[in-house]
């Protein structure tokens, strides 16, 4: 037995990336498979025929995300680096190859400087290595800091995964390369979030609280590897911290009355859903004081900092093509969307 | 703004209950309705013509049991308590007479005695004040120990979504009344639990944690309610947790070589799903060992103790019987079939 130090369900801290992507697989041996000696995972039938492949990545701990969204109308593959530690360039141009049926591939990026310096280098090498046609996106979608820890330019968070909903389905409709690419760069254009925390997060290597934020306090616009937020405050009740949150989205996206909108709160890891219920709850109120349609809310764990409590508000401005992307089925482990 | 003396989402923690239930609502509103002065959700096209009703319910603080089950497939109707705290046997009786479409409800009632006795009564009270045929059965699928401080007998926990999911779809194929509770009987039957906690939770109402688990204890055998175990250890890894719970659920169901198991990895609320990941990883390594098979395997929150960090373990023996009622196409708020 491995002695562990911490109150976590894992084995060698070293050893949890490994197994977690071992444990995705066996949940789901039909639909993922694991590229060999890389910490990539694909669709089982990758690369699909006909379709342009949409892949990701990024550092573990924000699970579902992003191999969580692996499957039929959303991702073709997904490389999962050590916890919050960007994926390596060579399996990032493994993945980009082996998601590649001849239509080319699109990566979605979130904004960490890590990330897409290692996406680049990654997209070079399978250029070289093949004959791939390869375009990508960055996901900016953090509305809280412009500049910050890991960033030049605002974070990529939880927006991301409309991006990956809206791209697969539009892949999955056949859509060629630019096409998809458009639709990708359509959300991101469109999506604003903002977080907070009630706590901080503890990594498996560390063993400690990421941060220290003291009983009485909670952070505003945090980041989801605990990077600093804007604003430390006394905790607040779920109306005001929702009210802070969804005033600071609406204000950068500009939303007027009129406008239609998807909605998620979401779950940072250690957050349960009741507590999400509360705050969508003030979220759809607010929004229509504002005369603002929600189309669809999603609640839940969508894009977590590993056990840190909190949520984030992200809101999509939908316009007519992006409502159809949205609806359009999909089956993965973390969202499935049934045919109407 | 209301005053917060812990970190939660929360606002009034006396009103917490109804928020939440307003926020899914708002989350789902072609979905789910509210019963007029209730805390109970029901489908929102409930009773559904020619279809035996099915529903549920119990304490607040399990989400998304129960009514993330609601939904074509699975549950008419759900009953939420206070938190950890029975629902009334009025609000029961007025949720069976909602979805009752003359071809009677099955209630499934999770075995501990407010929720057994409170189910009896509402079901006295809905047949004394309708026609409705109405029939239920008792979860008690946790191996963990007999009698504990709610129960006569064991508790019910996890493995009643397995019920849920078997007698909803056995109803929406056109079971009558008795088909579908031999089926959630057959479920009840041959299903096994056991779960364990790294921490504790806190309730709103009191704000603290309900249990003492020192730093470098677990507990296994844990209720989801914070009810005691049968078993403190120091800290264990993944691995040898998982062998425990495992071993100890085999034991109970006597299942040997040749058998073909649905199985839950089921988080506590609080434990991010990396976490759950390493544990099915070797729950499905100790089923392949002793050549059990693993038809199906869920990993989520299914079943939740507020913010508690743990997880549990269900297996279901199947049948080509239940193996059929599993795949048949749902879509709740908590869980999504699509068709094959």
């Amino acid at each position: 037995m491995v002695r562990v130090d911490m109150k976590k369900l894992i084995n060698e801290p070293g050893a949890v990336v490994d197994e977690m992507l071992d444990g995705m697989v066996a949940a789901y041996p039909e639909a993922l498979a694991r590229l060999d000696g890389t910490n990539v995972l694909v669709r089982a039938d990758a690369p699909v025929e006909g379709k342009v492949g949409i892949v990701s990545g990024g550092g573990s701990g924000h699970e579902p995300t992003h191999a969580g969204y692996i499957g039929d109308g959303m991702l073709d593959g997904a490389a999962a680096g050590e916890v919050f530690t960007s994926p390596t360039a060579d399996q990032l141009g493994e993945m980009i190859q082996a998601c590649d049926a001849g239509e080319g591939v699109l990566c979605v990026v979130k904004n960490y400087e890590g990330d897409v310096m290692n996406f680049e280098t990654g997209i070079e090498l399978a250029e070289m290595e093949s004959d791939v046609e390869v375009t990508y996106v960055v996901v900016d979608d953090d509305v809280a800091v412009e500049d910050s820890l890991y960033t030049s330019g605002r974070r990529g968070v939880c927006g991301t995964i409309f991006v990956h909903k809206a791209a697969g389905a539009k892949a999955a409709q056949g859509g060629d390369l630019a096409e998809v690419e458009r639709v990708a760069q359509k959300v991101v254009d469109r999506v604003g979030t903002m977080g907070m925390a009630l706590t901080s997060c503890t990594t498996p290597e560390k063993g400690e609280p990421t941060f220290d934020l003291p009983e009485d306090e909670i952070e505003l616009g945090i980041g989801i590897h605990g990077e600093p937020g804007i604003e430390r405050t006394e905790v607040m009740d779920a109306d005001s911290v929702t009210e802070h949150l969804t005033e600071r989205v609406l204000e950068d996206l500009e939303l007027d009355a009129g406008a239609r909108v998807a909605t998620i709160v979401n779950g940072m890891g250690g957050t349960p859903q009741m507590e999400l219920f509360v705050v969508n709850r003030r979220l759809q109120e607010i929004l229509g004081e504002r005369d603002i349609e929600t189309w669809d809310a999603w609640v839940g764990d969508y894009m977590t900092s590993l056990d840190m409590a909190g949520c984030s508000i992200t809101l999509l401005e939908l316009d007519d093509e992006l409502e159809e992307l949205l609806s359009h089925p999909v089956e993965t482990p973390a969202l499935t969307v049934r045919d109407d």
